[in-house]
């Protein structure tokens, strides 16, 4: 079967390339588990050498608002994709039409592409909990109205209403999962107002100082990479009837403080010298992070079997064995 | 000031601009009524030549998918927009392509244009009850997750989330109102599944005989024209910070069964003879209308004065004195 990643060269489309071959399998047109002969990873960069030194991998490198382009990668032939590509929170914000362009106007273009395929293609989504916002709960719940307060949180529920009425249609059968925020991600801090939480850990183990710019107290719901990895996988060879007629779900993200990733950081066993982590609050960092659920607890995720974590020690390992060591 | 309503050519545009000629003013960029010097009606057929015989009126006849035909029509100059326009339910239904261009496609045409416009217009964004379906409650509240059902529910809820962010980033100052079933609609029947609640009193009227394809149980959440006037009136004219972040709002409908419509048809005094009414169940109608709201009730706009109906009699009479009298 052929299975198509859009944005397969970032690091959760990279994850969870080498998942896919590794396990050589998924749910495919037959209902059963079917060996993956083909995976392409589409993107505006190219993705690493040891990916593509793999026999079933190939790059399609370029623009998803091309929608000529986006038809030739996601062919006739087309099984499944994982729709990861999209211009994140803070670049969305920054840049208005970038975002609709890409996140809304490329999803279309996955969709219409995935629509024209000879068979119905499994799409799974990647939204965010950026779907919530305001005067958002401590605890974000399945029943949570959904209030994004940014430009990428509306894109990406837009994007769910548009994957289940493709799928409502029969046009593709299609799933979108709202991710919380994903740590550790591995390389240099990026421009995305979660980076520090990511950055709390993986600066320190790098043996650089990093100032964490929110308070101890100040706590987010978190998922990590291998998790969500597991949680894609799910959500593609899920029987889909089980999600009923809404095709979005919310992922459960465990709540720590800021504090307490800092303690784990500083208590974990490491042969190298750790960078310093110190506190420098900035407000208007401070102040986007307040308005972040705490907590993402989906009971409907955990009653169809999605995975979650529980405790940012075992995320730190995770981290330190998969990326450093 | 310059106002726009697209659609309007429609039942409800021409209603809504009948109104707004009258009252000859709205809430201007100055926050205080202004005189209404153009009153453009946007729609792909021509309004009645009485609404053009109006010197501040003027028609634009095309289509909402033409960015650069609405961008000339809601220009720099333009203060407010009603963005009636819209492929119905059915339509939207029987021609998925059709309805995303008309419903997502031109809400974008419209919103990029008064994004452009030399000040911050104020657009009113006609969504619908149709926002919610499938396992419906009875009564929807204001908290009733959003959950469409067909595509043109879809677009609608896509088209609040737009206003919204639109409105967020200051490009415009957007609402939007989720419309319940109006009743009475003049004229010929149309498709929509919804025809019948009009036709059960329009028909009647006429002296036509009518063949109500629901049960006399089924119960349906209906505004009146007149009051739906009101309530596009009230939410331009509103002050939009009482909106608080999300700009959309539910109206209330209240609720009546076909049997009590009928008997109330039946018993309201006519100087003609009235057209026979008879339940002739139609099952794939019966099944849509089953899956609809009874009452749609929201105590935010009760809160912020909109108004609303609250019996078929007096529903009825304003039909008869608005249309036929």
């Amino acid at each position: 079967m052929k299975v198509v990643i859009t944005g397969g060269g970032g690091f959760i489309g990279r994850k969870l390339a080498e998942r896919i071959l590794a396990q050589g399998s998924l749910t495919g047109p037959s209902g059963q588990q079917e060996a993956v002969t083909e995976l392409v990873l589409f993107d505006a960069v190219a993705p690493p050498d040891e990916l593509l030194s793999d026999d079933r991998v190939s790059a399609a490198i370029g623009d998803i608002t091309d929608g000529d382009l986006v038809a030739s990668v996601i062919d006739a032939s087309t099984n499944s994709v994982f729709h990861l590509a999209a211009v994140v929170s803070a670049g969305a914000e920054a840049d208005f039409d970038l975002g609709y362009r890409v996140n809304l106007d490329g999803t279309r273009n996955v969709l219409e592409a995935a629509r024209a395929a000879t068979g119905t293609p499994r799409v799974v989504f990647a939204s965010s909990a950026a779907a919530y916002g305001g005067d958002v709960p401590e605890t974000v719940l399945d029943g949570t109205p959904i209030t994004p307060e940014t430009s990428y949180g509306a894109q990406k529920v837009i994007g769910e209403y548009l994957i289940t009425d493709y799928s409502r249609k029969g046009f593709i059968d299609g799933r979108a999962m709202r991710l919380p925020t994903i740590v550790v991600r591995p390389g240099k801090p990026n421009k995305a107002a979660s980076g520090f939480a990511s950055g709390i850990v993986r600066e320190p183990l790098n043996g650089v100082a990093m100032a964490c710019p929110v308070t101890p107290e100040s706590r987010m719901a978190i998922m990590s990479p291998r998790t969500v990895v597991d949680c894609f996988i799910h959500m593609h060879d899920l029987d889909a009837e089980k999600l009923g007629a809404s095709r979005a779900l919310l992922l459960s993200g465990f709540s720590v403080s800021m504090g307490d990733t800092a303690k784990a950081v500083r208590d974990i066993p490491s042969n190298r010298a750790k960078g310093e982590i110190t506190f420098d609050i900035d407000p208007a960092t401070q102040a986007i992070v307040d308005g972040w659920p705490k907590t993402t607890l989906s009971e409907r995720a955990a009653a169809l079997g999605f995975p979650s974590d529980d405790n940012i020690k075992d995320v730190i390992a995770a981290y330190i064995e998969d990326e450093l060591d």
